[in-house]
């Protein structure tokens, strides 16, 4: 069996209306978890821009370059500022036009008397791209090079990311386990350290302060694609508790 | 009076938490509507990065360097993944190490006895920072350049934000206005496109689907920094909606 390697993804949000705080972004979470979950991949690097064709063009292809693979949300349904598609088209320098392929889907979802102008933009992408089929509302995303096109609507976006998966070369799955204690984050930070000093390169230990039930506590999260060094982090973790008596809520 | 011009800003958001799908960003969309609601300020660009300290250092550089004003949050509390304070330092080449103020509340808010080596680390940061006070938790963020540095926890970030009024230039505020169609976009995607281009420059127009009470929908909001442009949008969107006799769901 080959042995798996890391393989890592950026996440790149189109949309004035997430950076303007109107709208709760819900696909970065989604993503982020669907990727390691299904295909052992990483995200790395999540940025959110403006429907602006030179910032979107700028960020695709410096995303492109520096990632395995790019994820784009947004921007790709039939009004004017729905630009994902010609700006993809031109990071990479191919051909925009209509994708046979997808205007065939969209004529037949539509019926050709209902297939207007707004529709058909629909079906305009990079002509050589790879489709991402829809289940939800018939319009596809599409893959050109390494960049996944994706629509932003969450519901849509959810239906749709298994088609993903047969084109994604899998990584290393990445492990969680996490420890939920009532402390502070300042009584364990030094045992912290010096675990994760232990573990270097091979766990990253996380800590975030929650409160819960009116009281303060602290989230240990150990990260690692390794189960066998995760169970050996949790061991060292409960010595750590049961020294300094504290409290577990959950684990 | 002296004419406001437009000022930017982008936020940082640092921890693998937010990355790795874990934990739900809240922070985005809070700093976002505070920055132009009270000081007129538009988030230009977000980016979401990992706990990696050269990772951290470019991206403070290269956003300081492109905006007016730079927004990090987390990764400034006691443990070791804590390393925001260090990596701002590094990135402007000043001096890390206490900072005599920010010493002296977090002394003064635990008492000498339970000032531990942990709760000190929150005294560290770039020595000639200015404070951002914190009524929450004591442990102040900090001022470097045009970089502003909050911590991740919202509820804490919340209590904060307003210190930071005094220290940013006022711009041009940013107004919206929405309507809530019952239609679907490409119902009215070519006149959307053909107000937008009259209004070129002065008002950006989009267009969101939405779906509820069983119906999909639209919403379509108009920005703008003049209220009157907006007023004209809406008067030509009334139009639209009236010859296309679309119900409305809200004003």
């Amino acid at each position: 069996m080959k042995k798996k390697k890391k393989v890592n993804a950026a996440i790149l949000i189109i949309g004035n209306e997430i950076l303007s705080g109107r709208t709760q972004d819900k696909n970065i979470s989604f993503i982020s978890n669907w990727l390691n979950l299904n295909c052992g991949i990483t995200v790395m690097e999540v940025r959110i821009i403006p429907d602006v064709e030179k910032t979107i063009v700028k960020n695709i292809r410096n995303l492109s370059k520096n990632f395995n693979y790019v994820f784009t949300t947004g921007g790709i349904g039939p009004t004017h500022d729905d630009i994902t598609a010609q700006s993809v088209a031109k990071a990479f320098k191919v051909k925009y036009g209509y994708h046979k392929e997808a205007y065939k889907i969209l004529e037949h979802y539509y019926g050709e008397k209902k297939f207007n102008d707004g529709r058909k933009k629909m079906a305009k992408m990079p002509v050589t791209a790879k489709l991402i089929y829809n289940p939800s509302s018939a319009a596809p995303g599409f893959i050109t090079k390494n960049v996944f096109s994706l629509p932003g609507v969450p519901s849509i976006l959810n239906s749709m990311i298994e088609n993903c998966k047969k084109y994604l070369i899998k990584g290393l799955k990445v492990h969680s386990k996490t420890i939920n204690l009532f402390t502070v984050e300042s009584n364990i930070s030094l045992q912290l350290a010096s675990i994760q000093k232990k573990y270097k390169r091979f766990v990253d230990i996380g800590s975030y302060p929650f409160f819960r039930l009116g009281k303060i506590g602290v989230s240990v999260v150990s990260r690692s694609s390794s189960k066998n060094k995760l169970t050996s982090v949790q061991k060292d973790l409960m010595k750590v508790v049961k020294s300094k008596k504290i409290k577990i809520l959950s684990i």
